[in-house]
């Protein structure tokens, strides 16, 4: 079994879905924001975002491990968004959008990172699930430097 | 509060799952053809497309926001699917498919676009969720010259 | 109709969606492993995988359609997971995962492959839904050389 050298611990939960939330977002507005918004809005504790579309121009991020921060880039040209995957749970008490993107450019290359608000929507149509279950509350994980979920250990 | 200066509207509504149709398309088969197939043969008005696979050759696109057309391009070799997600709305009274890939080549690099008819499975598992709610009609806009969900502000 | 000339055999049945599993696995946890390792704990048989978050390292394969294998290759360096998409099903009777991920470096560029044993995880979020309905057990197929779901024609 390879698992057993190869498998720490894993923290799962089980959860049943509330709603389904669809629709789109219009031309000219902050992709990141708009989801951050949609959350506070319909008040979603744990959801999963995704989506497609295109963007004017992105800011995104790629975190260093070693250093623990986020460094940033921007993408100053039209681009298709070809997935938007992503995460709401709750940090300090309030919905927080947690999403990557996959962009690609005029000859099809791609390009991704973690979204950051500074990327603005050409059209983007999102579904975004509501979860219910145990909450999933965001604190600082000293061995990442990330804000992570608590690790009670389920499984 | 950053939203009110970088959101502008947001259209959504809230639905729930009906079903969902987990399968595989066989080996020479258009991709893109295949989900309209199936969006047709269960008369899904709103559904989300997922999926991973491999295609023996692809035909995707880019929308140039200037001239508000879609460029498509060739990728004529074996690629994994290593992303595709898209969406099933009513178009012209029929379900109409709205999907965009990401691929991989034998060394990795990742390419993306809007998935067009013309792209050749090889191997591709599909799940396809269906939702119940307010129908999602595809109408022109001219801010994009895209066809785009109804306006209608909810959020 | 395009279809009638372009659309094979499509293998389609229709689930529901009994639960959702949602949390996180640790730093330097194998993550296909883990991905494994949960699908057993939860005895899942059919399922969807996603997932955003970040590798320290990873292993993927290119499927070499002509020559009937997967060519592995390794990234060694600390990337971002910008889309994670795999199912699970049955393999020799017990629960495996297919999974493909799309990973990002420090510039932004985006590779993709299909998951194998050997990428670790820095961080990662999951959402893995646990589907009710007909089985889909993998076998052999000669045509790709690929454990395939069964060819029972449903649509």
């Amino acid at each position: 079994m390879r698992e057993t050298q190869t498998v720490k611990n894993i923290y799962m939960n089980s959860y049943s879905t509330k709603r389904t939330i669809i629709g789109h977002v219009e031309r000219g507005t902050d992709l990141y924001d708009s989801i951050t918004r949609i959350a506070h809005q319909y008040n979603i504790k744990l959801g999963r975002v995704t989506g497609l579309g295109a963007v004017q121009r992105a800011k995104l991020a790629y975190y260093d491990q070693k250093e623990m921060k986020y460094n940033d880039f921007d993408l100053n040209e039209p681009m298709e968004i070809v997935s938007m995957y992503g995460n709401i749970s709750l940090k300090n008490g309030k919905p927080f959008v947690h999403a990557h993107v996959v962009l690609s450019d005029k000859k099809g290359n791609a390009r991704g990172g973690h979204l950051l608000p500074g990327s603005s929507v050409f059209a983007c149509e999102l579904t975004i699930e509501e979860f219910e279950g145990p909450e999933l509350i965001r604190g600082f994980d000293e061995r990442t430097g990330l804000t992570l979920w608590p690790k009670e250990k389920i499984l």
